[in-house]
């Protein structure tokens, strides 16, 4: 079998490193091509010795002609803003591109540019699609701009969208997400909030009500919905390396017993490969999605069955980013969905 | 100075320990006896070497009556239903009790009896007081039985009181406590859910909803807003030692400026030696507070000031429990009741 | 192809849960039955969460008979003592066993019988073959019975043991190993000291001078080298989950130069798949390997020549135990060595 | 009793917060001025808040003559070479003066040029004395310049000086030290290694026979002992915030018992307020001394009774640099040595 050849585009962030961990062992793929604009010339094991004999890249600093020469499919993992154009560019090269930056994640621009900065590419923007495929998956499939979700994003709006679709929140009522991060969510960037000393043995609030996530998570819910629903994002910075659990609160239009909710989920999950429903008296946590692909989702009902908390977790580098974004580029590139992506949750 | 003599019944738990680290260099008090039953016999600092030199007791397993000779006031340590007959038979020899269970938190007998056991000594529970200085100092100052309250209580009756007390909540919308807790919150007990690497690198939700500090607050709540409010309380595990950060979300029943909500903070705290109101643009963490009895209080506001999200920290072992006891042993001693609490709070 | 039919007995410690991960995930194995007492007729996705979809057994407590009629190999990884008459039976019965205890281990009983207990099946154990591949992999491909090394013995004698067969050490100086492990090592057995609030923020040696891996490296050791060394090894208690780092000190008989050393090393390992040589001004470090089969080495000079310090580093569940085991049962069922076990590190 | 005034100059990274941590609860001091170039005019509980209501300071960027004309002692916390003129003028307006870098440190004026840089105040340096107290008290009590120790260099000195001195080791064998720091120790400074992702699930070693406390240790050793040990040093990095433990391994000149190291330790140390000599079977962790002053003290003997292995544990930011520096200002303005450093260690 032919591989398809893939390149990363600022690969020396986490998620740069997390892709390039799971396309080293991904049956169907060859990585030709790794940049960095700060470690050109050096090679991927000197700077990032996990993956010495599994990455012989160098690497370089080619410009986007070069890379999508070199690959049918790209990876952009660079800030947002940044992302804008390189992915223009490798559109009208002609190659599909899984952006992991916000900047191909909105349908409705305005939001974005309310939120973002003015998007410089409005042709590609409307052309690309977001890559939920619990969601979105036939569109993803012959899409070739790919808006990767972000990390929280994913761990809502899995739990939230079959609810919500189904009217039963009661809509005068907030939906509460208290969702809470490990570090690398924050990125490999040198800030004092992310050394050692400040984020172990602590933990904090950020953000609270203004995290740029927000808004993504209400569009995308409100494509599914039909309406926009009231959101409260705060999220938290957790002592652990990786995963998002989100808390999510919501008041019902009506009273319902368990099992209504659990018929909701199944309905919508139940064939998928990577959500798993838990049964009643579990509730997800980290240790369980650790360096897999999963998204694992629990619920509780309380007050007399009009208050349901919804429970979600992920690995934030995996599903939440590099994970779900080599999940799209199986889709796009008529690969089985799983490749690559079925090694088990590491726990301990 | 005569110093007060002390003892601790229950000294090995974790609150037991923290108990003898903070009497060790309290200039007021002299402790005289410790007793553990599994450790009967040892010297303390065989089992907790970190109190090597400050504590030269041994534990002994002493029943009440010898206990209540040796001190003045004694420190119950023991897990709820143990502690009924032991406080009641302190009290009855006439000394004084700061019980860190929760068997003398209730004024509501039947509450209690609800959700814990049958409370075999109501004329003692009618006694007690519930030790929230900054909200019942006066009652505590002439109390002789204290019911020092859970530590997620305290992170969330702290900055609730105020806010609902001056009637500004949406009584037709739930208050949402999402609440996360250090591990030493467990206790010292052995379980599986308690192993380093079960706990280390994860994060999980556990008793949604149906947690028993749930009635607690609300009882403590309702004597100071007048009623009862609806609450949801949904703990979460956190992969460090201490600490308890509360996220609390209201719905307002009319719009409010942040001046308004600071007001009413510094109203009720602006004095309080171990409650500290941040400004506007910080937010609690666990590090501010580790090691200290503080009670760190921050707050923002969403949907047009129609949100309200409290968040407060505290350190789970001392204000949440060994220090807020220390904090009313000063109390009801006539001591300064700052002495031997201040301590700064340990970061990195 | 037909699948390798594979068991389990003692499946639910840490080592049985990286087992069941690993070979979930390895495509010429079919996982047929695990066995554990304690959650017997139990779904081990109820337990281990995070094998949920990717093991779909039940403990079982089946007797050896049954698992040996179900497999073809056996994995035991029971506590040490109870393996001897298991693996036996698996023995008689026809299968091969790779076993994770100490008890087929050692070649010389009464060094075995010294530091454990008697050895009731001699007969056996005089068949078994010490399963190190780097050093003896001619062996294990024939062999029925498989003594797995220990982790801390794995993360030692794979740098050592070039060293040491040419004769390059000082033998009137000891050679020191400072060893410091992750928790996992301790296993899930509850322990006050395996709590997450004793372990975590903190460290200690344990066992200094009398642990029980020491004998087994000094003979494994001497097996190399032609005369057992003089060994003191003390371990240390990591707060992290996985991994081992050993930093090994030497005095040489004479004074060398660094590339004497590197070709050493690398006519030892230059062509192992999951031995990684580093190269000069790089020392080992436990994110790089966690979750992988590899072992880093690295080395630095010291006293002009006449010092040498090695380091090495492995995750202890995988090339410490789990995946060394698989590593065996690929080479005595001739599949390609490496098959299950090229997933990258996870970092971070 | 009037209180002694104090400045800190460098008051901002990891040593001076926490100067300020224990000089805000130091009965005998008031702490007058803090300086930091960074966060001048910033409130120092703006920077960091553990210390809010503590720390009633705003950072200043004064130069020397006023801090000198603030305070009577100053604690200089500055990089190294950063300290040498900075010293010399308070020194010569008259002032005492601490300095936690490492420019006062040496007697040896070429050995220290040897591993830093020259030193340009060597009048001032002949008059600055070692601040171990343990070792050079008297000397301390009368000194104006105080060379603070090293945090390595305090917990290998200590347990190896009593050792040394009584001339028991093999002197043609390395004394080797495999020091373990949490990552406090590495500073406030932006680096990549200093990462929380980089550091937490991870272990290393690093500079291993290259750490500028090598000639520390051997120098002042070499003070005590009558001549320069062999001494190879090699670090690793904690995943911890706190915390130094070093294995230190000694061959004997003859075989020893136990009771003789025990009395020799005993005869150095009995008497001290902050060192603790463990009774046999009990070795150092770094959760005993968290938090404190302490210098946790143990061993075990091997080979024989002819290699000795000693374990010694401190809390690098008290015993190990800020602690250490209040015994010494204790020291030099004739106050209770242990004035302001009676916490107990924080376990857990």
């Amino acid at each position: 079998m032919t591989k398809v050849r893939v390149a990363i585009i600022g690969a020396s962030g986490y998620t740069g490193v997390e892709l390039m961990r799971i396309l080293s062992a991904h049956p169907g793929v060859e990585l030709t091509m790794v940049t960095s604009r700060q470690y050109a010339g050096q090679p991927v094991s000197a700077v990032f010795p996990s993956l010495r004999q599994l990455v012989e890249l160098e690497f370089s600093d080619n410009r986007v002609q070069a890379v999508a020469a070199a690959a049918e499919v790209v990876f952009t993992a660079l800030p947002h803003k940044a992302a804008i154009e390189v992915v223009a560019e490798l559109h009208a090269a002609g190659g599909k591109v899984v952006d992991l930056s916000a900047d191909y994640r909105f349908s409705d621009r305005a939001l974005y540019e309310q939120w973002y900065q003015p998007h410089t590419r409005p042709e590609v923007l409307e052309a690309a699609v977001y890559g939920l495929p619990e969601l979105f998956r036939e569109e993803i499939r012959t899409a070739r701009v790919i808006g990767n979700p972000g990390c929280y994003p994913t761990s809502v709006i899995l739990p939230l969208a079959p609810v919500l679709k189904a009217s039963l929140v009661d809509t005068t009522s907030p939906v509460i997400v208290d969702a809470k991060s490990g570090t690398s969510g924050a990125g490999r960037g040198l800030s004092p909030g992310s050394l050692y000393c400040e984020v172990n043995e602590s933990f904090k609030p950020y953000k609270a009500g203004s995290h740029r996530h927000q808004p993504e998570m209400v569009e995308q819910l409100g494509r599914v919905a039909g309406e926009r629903p009231e959101l409260l994002f705060v999220p938290h910075l957790l002592p652990v390396n990786r995963g998002i659990l989100s808390s999510i609160y919501l008041s019902l239009a009506r009273p319902v017993e368990r099992q209504e909710i659990e018929n909701l989920l199944a309905g919508a999950y139940a064939d998928e490969p990577f959500v798993r429903l838990l049964p009643e008296g579990e509730l997800p946590q980290l240790s369980a999605v650790r360096g897999s692909n999963f998204c694992d989702i629990g619920f509780v009902l309380s007050g007399e069955g009009r208050r349901l908390v919804l429970f979600a977790a992920i690995d934030n580098l995996v599903k939440g980013a590099a994970g779900q974004a080599v999940q799209n580029l199986n889709l796009i590139c008529g690969l089985p969905e799983t490749s690559g992506l079925l090694t088990g949750p590491m726990a301990p």
